[in-house]
């Protein structure tokens, strides 16, 4: 190793440690431990240019064990991306630069918002899915490697092995995985919870894997980089390293998420011979990486400028493509060809609906988690995307739900496609951390979620969703939209692929519903809606979503026989609707709270925020002809109406 | 193979075909694929006593694969439990004990509710340690084998890996893997999603690995049995079977989850030669397992019985533990010895709690997905969980909360030991989907979920839970106490211990609160209760949970100053509070609905339940320390007091 690969290596760990220590919080254990690696992937690999940090051709970088951030905002210091030493001094302060893990649109150079172990792997299969269906498409402007650093931490996670088992199966041959391998985690040796051979489990799923045995000689590990670039399959770099390594505490667990003491620290810079004040680094450094990564991030970047000034000239709809995950401008106009009264599952209506707009919008590429054929998730005459075809949009993700939405969030974080994924609602469950994860990166990731309720019939309580829907509307900035029909259904699609920062999902039903004659587009980006009008004046609301707002239709007609006149207000966006403004949320509901009721066939948990009243299910379902469970639970216009002249019997003595 | 042999699979095949015929629904494939494997397994090899099915040294049987169901009513039936061939016929009908996926608790012989895929495998990893621990306890009464029927599906799961990699690593030998590998998933051939080597995979985790080429061959499959029994190892038996065998559809997609058609039905049957009308299983077929099944299993318990006699005379406790879930004969007395205004973080009182409980609570067993240093799941003085001491209580999970979760099930469907299990709030995600297994199938687990708001403080947004709490209050059947000290939380361990049927999770802080003065079990154990009472009259309430309930009670104060009277209510269980009487919410509330507050750190969603205004957080947080995330987010005595007055001044304008 060169003296300047020494300096700069000791300067890394050197101003990480300075970090954790004024920030009195962090990870120093694997800062120190894999600084070569990021050293040898930044001077020698890793293409990208600090000036234009959103360059779509660049090489990505994810961070899988995020913990290790200070370490990537050092190397993104180093390589002068916009992040002065002033942002390093603020790590982990209060709207800084430099947050405690790594934040995609907060932080230049920052490729993917990681942290939840695992998931940052099944990130990188996600960019590296991008560039390769991006790279069949456009060869000449699209190629580039994928680099994911991660720990023993993040390979125990089940979702690891989905990320493997997949890029294995698709031979993502550009998807190199530096696995920092230390052999500790927060409480103790590696070896106290796992003692897999980790090689083996690599080479299972078809795998290339080489190891380093020094994770501290930059050469090994920049000649292992230089093999794997060459390689048919994606490549695990096993790379042996000293957890904390300088530290009296080096190789134990003690070193992995708190500062340093200061004795220690100073023992540190002196065994690295790091003879500078704090947050110093001496020039040299800089330079060293100016001479490296920042001129090779140039003259790519500047080469990659000439071509693609061409493509701009010759084809403006691929040059804008490749530019944004906009496609406002290949927008269809709004479908509104639907039969009154027609009956369809809005299951259905999703499947039309994704094929209409797919027609004009060619950057979609989704799949389903092997459940194609009943969540319709097909885009009709589009191929496979598998390793023979790469240029395929239509993707198997087999039955790993929660790779899926991870993958979708790093085809995004990648940018250049637009993704959507399907499930059973019920199995969003296990996909719950990514979905949090695409609204956290404000990631316009399109979730179809079907089978939304005990409509599921005869599966039973397992696969019955009940408390989804809440769960999925209390994750801030996800958009839940659970549409009436197949016209609300186009609309939510709309709304979807408008979205820039925010996902959506879209519910969808099993059972079937009639489309309705006053649905309505822009109902649905509104939030919610009068979707049927009192007949004189407003004695009670009816609020509903999905399938159930024809049943709320039939309910109204009955009650007004028994002259109670109500309104039917559909809702099939809490996130749209809470974005109204105070007056027309009034307008919509007509009367006070206490003469609402919210009808779903789901859990009543957060519909209070609407109506006092609710009728819903909170418990679980029962295994069932769905017929045979809607008059079971009550789901009748006729127990609907019942209920709601009891409320207004007793709603005098109610507060 | 023999005749009767070939007449009861072919009697299991075509029954299992009439169910889901006559039901219109199910999943004929595996039912068919596999039906060989499980007559070899119960007719030569399964424990079990039909007429006492909850035997507590059964051999444990687990559907992974819940969708093969129709086949396992079969064997019920055949095997002589309480499953009656019109039973059988009532498949997939309302309230009947053939519900369209196995229900533990539901019918009897049914060891696990089983569907969401890959859970199965992890489930039984917990009755494999369960019975590790127990029979290193109580050699003399417990010894038995865990079986496990899992598809390609579970398979591709990423929790079938956390559940081998941990069941590898402790050697759990006496766990037997039956891997139904019909190479077919929902969408098609499982090569379009998967080309893993399953052999090696299973090597990878040091598992002894069989290989049975023929499903077909009974023979093949119990001499691959016995082998699995004598291994060191956990046992993956590969068995290559066909789906559908017998359907025209063999071997392919078409036949997994729809009625096969009835010229189907007919010439398959006539290809098994098995002439018997629908629903008709000849005599001989039951004698078979009356000569094997039923009369090993009763044997066996007649044995087991009167061992256990003996154990009852000498050490009743021993024997209690072994009959139940119920530890309240072992129940120490309320802890009431805190110093009122002593500062402590409800993490370690929870800490506390579990140790002070464990002294007389001799089955506690449970442990933390690697943070046990930060959730504080450790009980003193007991020993590790190893291969090499399984009597040991605290178990090292791993980084693999989603399977932790899991175990923690499987150890409840066993039986016989009490599991807790903890994480940080915010990798609850991670576990959202055994969670609501736990709530589904009642089984009390205790999840300790530390770190419970903003409070997380510089990690950041990845690990600040905002929607968590709202996530775990959704799922029916979760008891969810967040209490606000000490002594809240010793008493959300005595409720958490005492529910025999209900899953309990106590949400605890990383940052501190003071011991309150009034606060109570009591209190806990209603749910919410008035913890501090108004000067004179009530002009507003405010509700709360967690350390937040002291930032109320200062509150309070200031806004006496102010004339402003209100009442404090402390609400740590909306489980609870939500099965009290309507005069006793009435008279904790105090106030009408537009005159309370509901003050938490983390999302509003929900909370309007209880009352008309909030102060919460409905956006993802922010990478700072503790302190300074307070006062950005506005937490503050004084904000809140100014919060109140300004809703009381505009309150006449309100509806």
């Amino acid at each position: 190793m060169s003296n300047i690969d020494k300096l700069s290596i000791a300067a890394i760990r050197c101003t990480a440690i300075d970090m954790i220590n004024k920030a009195k919080s962090g990870h120093p254990g694997m800062a120190l431990g894999s600084a070569p690696i990021m050293y040898a992937l930044f001077k020698n690999f890793l293409n990208s240019d600090p000036y234009d940090p959103k360059w779509i051709n660049r090489d990505r970088f994810v961070l899988s064990a995020g913990h290790a951030s200070s370490l990537l905002y050092v190397m993104l210091h180093v390589c002068n991306y916009n992040l002065s030493m002033d942002d390093l001094k603020q790590f982990r302060q209060l709207n800084s630069k430099t947050p405690g893990h790594p934040e995609f649109g907060h932080t230049d150079g920052v490729d993917s918002t990681s942290g939840p172990l695992g998931q940052g792997i099944a990130q990188a299969v996600g960019m590296a899915l991008a560039e390769a269906n991006l790279n069949a498409r456009y060869p000449k402007y699209i190629d580039h490697y994928t680099y994911c650093l991660c720990g023993d931490g993040c390979l125990e996670e089940g979702i690891s092995q989905e990320a493997i088992s997949f890029a294995g199966k698709n031979k993502l041959n550009k998807l190199i995985l530096l696995y920092d391998k230390n052999d500790v985690t927060l409480d103790g040796p590696l070896s106290i919870s796992d003692q897999s051979n980790t090689e083996l489990r690599f080479k299972a799923e078809n795998w290339n894997v080489l190891n380093v045995e020094d994770g501290n000689d930059v050469d090994e590990i920049s000649s292992a980089i230089k093999k794997a670039q060459k390689s048919d399959y994606p490549t695990a770099i096993i790379i042996k390293t000293v957890i904390g390594y300088g530290s009296k505490n080096a190789g134990t667990h003690k070193v992995h998420g708190s500062p340093l003491a200061s004795d220690d620290i100073k023992q540190l810079k002196e065994s690295f011979e790091y003879n500078y004040p704090e947050f110093t680094i001496p020039q040299e450094v800089y330079e060293n990486f100016k001479d490296t990564f920042v001129k090779r991030g140039f003259g790519d970047h500047s080469n990659w400028l000439t071509k693609i000034e061409k493509l701009k000239s010759s084809n403006i709809m691929d040059y804008k493509t490749l530019f944004s995950n906009d496609v406002s401008y290949m927008m269809s106009e709004d479908f509104n060809d639907f039969k009154v009264g027609s009956i369809e599952a809005t299951r259905k209506s999703s499947n039309k609906a994704l094929n209409y707009y797919s027609k004009t919008i060619t950057k979609l590429i989704g799949g389903s988690a092997d459940v194609e054929g009943s969540v319709l998730t097909k885009i009709d005459g589009s191929e496979e995307f598998t390793s023979e075809n790469y240029a395929g949009t239509n993707v198997r993700f087999g039955i790993r739900e929660f790779l899926m939405a991870s993958i979708a969030n790093g085809i995004l974080l990648h940018s250049g496609l637009r993704p959507f994924v399907g499930c059973f609602l019920v199995f969003s469950d296990y996909m719950k951390s990514a979905i949090r994860m695409s609204a956290l990166s404000n990631l316009p990731v399109i979730y179809i979620f079907s089978h939304d309720s005990i409509g599921v019939g005869q599966d039973g309580p397992t696969h019955q969703p009940i408390e989804q829907l809440a769960m999925l509307r209390s994750i801030p900035n996800l958009n839940v939209i659970r549409p009436c029909d197949a016209r609300e259904t186009y609309a939510a699609y709309k709304q979807a692929l408008l979205s820039l920062k925010t996902p959506t999902a879209i519910i969808t039903a099993r059972n079937e519903s009639p489309a309705l004659e006053s649905s309505s587009y822009d109902g649905v980006s509104k939030g919610g809606y009068i979707i049927s009008k009192e007949k004189e004046r407003v004695d009670f609301t009816i609020i509903s979503t999905g399938s159930e707002v024809s049943l709320c239709l039939k309910a109204q007609e009955l009650l007004l026989k028994d002259n109670i006149d109500t309104r039917v207000v559909s809702m099939p966006s809490f996130f749209n609707f809470d974005m109204q403004s105070d007056e027309y949320k009034k307008e919509v509901f007509g009367v006070k709270y206490c003469k609402r009721i919210f009808v779903e066939m789901l859990s009543s948990y957060g519909l209070n925020k609407y109506a006092k009243h609710t009728m819903a299910i909170d418990h679980f379902g029962n295994s069932a002809p769905y017929e045979d469970l809607v008059k079971y639970y009550n789901y009748t216009p006729e127990s609907l109406a019942e209920k709601i002249k009891n409320i207004i019997g007793k709603e005098k003595i109610d507060d």
